[in-house]
């Protein structure tokens, strides 16, 4: 049997290329090398959209984003977490064996809280509800950026004050750390970051992309546009890029234009498949829904495990 | 129909009967006036109670305690918390929308943490899993005793903060004052308190009985012994209590004799009825288990509600 990975994905609106060579792709590398579990984290993204339509529209867009860029739902199980509510019950059980000062101690708390005092009970609890949505797949392991390590490891803390207190439960889930992406720079050559305003969208349209491009910003105080070549260097490999950008030496313009060429090239069919998809709510709905009920079966098995070692009486 | 009463009451051992005047045999008296739901809260006990054995026992014992004490299965359905997990993720959904300095202001947290430092993150979010199990349930009233007022207040702000922000759904609970009941008296004078080691249990023996009353504590500077006056008045009407003192005067083995036949008599026939559901476990657990799965129908179809204002998607 293959090794479970799981994983959640927040919906936060339209990717551009940087979240797709930062995270995105790797799950499509992913999903023939794992069982793969992949859960939109809608109950996660309540802490910081409290709008019907928007969690809506944002929760169905995501999915679309994963179908485009090539999940393949034969191979991954693609489900929306809150077609898995017991995470939330298994998150109460860890918050009665987990103090208040541990979970202060965790990164997105600090950085929450650094920015706004007013943070809500859901910013402080989520490495719980993670923690939850993680072990009750007794899942293997879980992809992380270097950033994400801590939560990983509150979720192998959880498990193991879990087992020591009510027995041997819950499995420890091994870190995935995902392959090193350089970061992706952004059309001003800053990172590329919504809030930069300097994005490429993954799902651009041929317009968007030239427009994209042709507001790279390049210096002229050397031949080869330094912020064109970085983000080229992403579509392109490097021996065929080099002999390009000497081929187009100073040739600004030019260069701008194979750019588009490339990028065209890359994000058409990602495009194209998404619109495929996007076609077709039904069949999405259809797998979409069967994934959460199949990823509900396996959770209720686990919580029944769950609540006879704690002692909840549950009646089906 | 009946206003909906909802309570909940936490398995917390034996009980005395100070728990009996001062709480439990109201409950006996609503059921009568309202539509009662009183959930055995093994959630909650979660945060104090985290071994296996200790928790299914005390939430058996509990059941039987409240039927020895006259609650009618018919007339009130008593279940499990567990039994409706779906108040977890109703909690998980009020925490999203409550900043923490706004929990940090309930007094169940501020004497925990003035207790003890290193109080686990149920204790925290308390309030709202209560606020959860209120609300599901669409309750128009909760019996609180003054100490608990803030906490339905904690849950009316909560309904408010929830239909202003995702449309009116919630009803207001409002609040039940139990009838204030004079502080119940331990053997020694005292308030009666396991931790004053002063109490007469509620289903004691005829022995235990005799022993507790004997040893309460008199003085000889008066003709009344105020102690056993003060315990006796809770089992014996004023006049024929004040005629017996009267005629008693200064006898203090008669009048706690007297007060020994007086508990046993009250005491006797709670006792017994306990004994006999005690002897039916099957069908206690029947109607329990009923009671769960009737709640969680109304749950359910509360959750669809909730889900649908929020934007969680949810496939059945």
């Amino acid at each position: 049997m293959s090794k479970i990975l799981v994983s959640g994905v927040k919906p936060t609106g339209r990717p551009h290329i940087g979240n797709y060579f930062g995270a995105m792709k790797q799950f499509v590398e992913l999903q023939n090398k794992y069982e793969s579990r992949i859960f939109v984290a809608n109950l996660h993204a309540l802490t910081t959209v409290q709008n019907k339509e928007e969690l809506l529209r944002s929760s169905r867009e995501i999915v679309l984003d994963f179908l485009g860029i090539g999940l393949d739902p034969q191979k991954t199980t693609l489900y929306y977490q809150s077609d898995v509510p017991h995470v939330a019950e298994l998150a109460w059980i860890f918050e009665s064996i987990t103090t208040i000062p541990y979970l202060m101690r965790a990164h997105a708390f600090k950085d929450a809280e650094a920015k706004n005092k007013e943070i809500n009970a859901g910013v402080f609890n989520y490495p719980l509800l993670m923690a939850a949505d993680i072990l009750v797949h007794d899942a293997d392991v879980v992809p992380v950026g270097q950033d994400q390590k801590q939560h990983l490891e509150i979720t192998r803390d959880t498990a193991e004050k879990f087992n020591r207190t009510f027995g041997e439960t819950f499995k420890l889930p091994e870190p995935l750390i995902l392959e090193s992406v350089a970061t992706v720079p952004g059309t001003d050559g800053q990172k590329m970051s919504k809030s930069y305003n300097n994005i490429i969208p993954l799902f651009a349209t041929d317009e968007e992309i030239e427009s994209a491009v042709m507001s790279i910003v390049t210096d002229s105080s050397s031949d080869v546009p330094r912020n064109v070549y970085a983000i080229h260097s992403l579509v392109r490999d490097k021996s065929s890029l080099d002999k390009l950008y000497e081929e187009k030496k100073g040739k600004y313009k030019e260069l701008k234009e194979a750019l588009i060429g490339d990028l065209q090239q890359f994000i058409g069919p990602m495009r194209e498949l998404r619109s495929e998809w996007a076609a077709r709510p039904d069949e999405v709905d259809k797998f979409i829904s069967e994934g959460g009920m199949r990823m509900r079966e396996v959770v209720h098995k686990k919580m029944v495990d769950v609540r006879n070692k704690v002692g909840l009486i549950h009646h089906e």
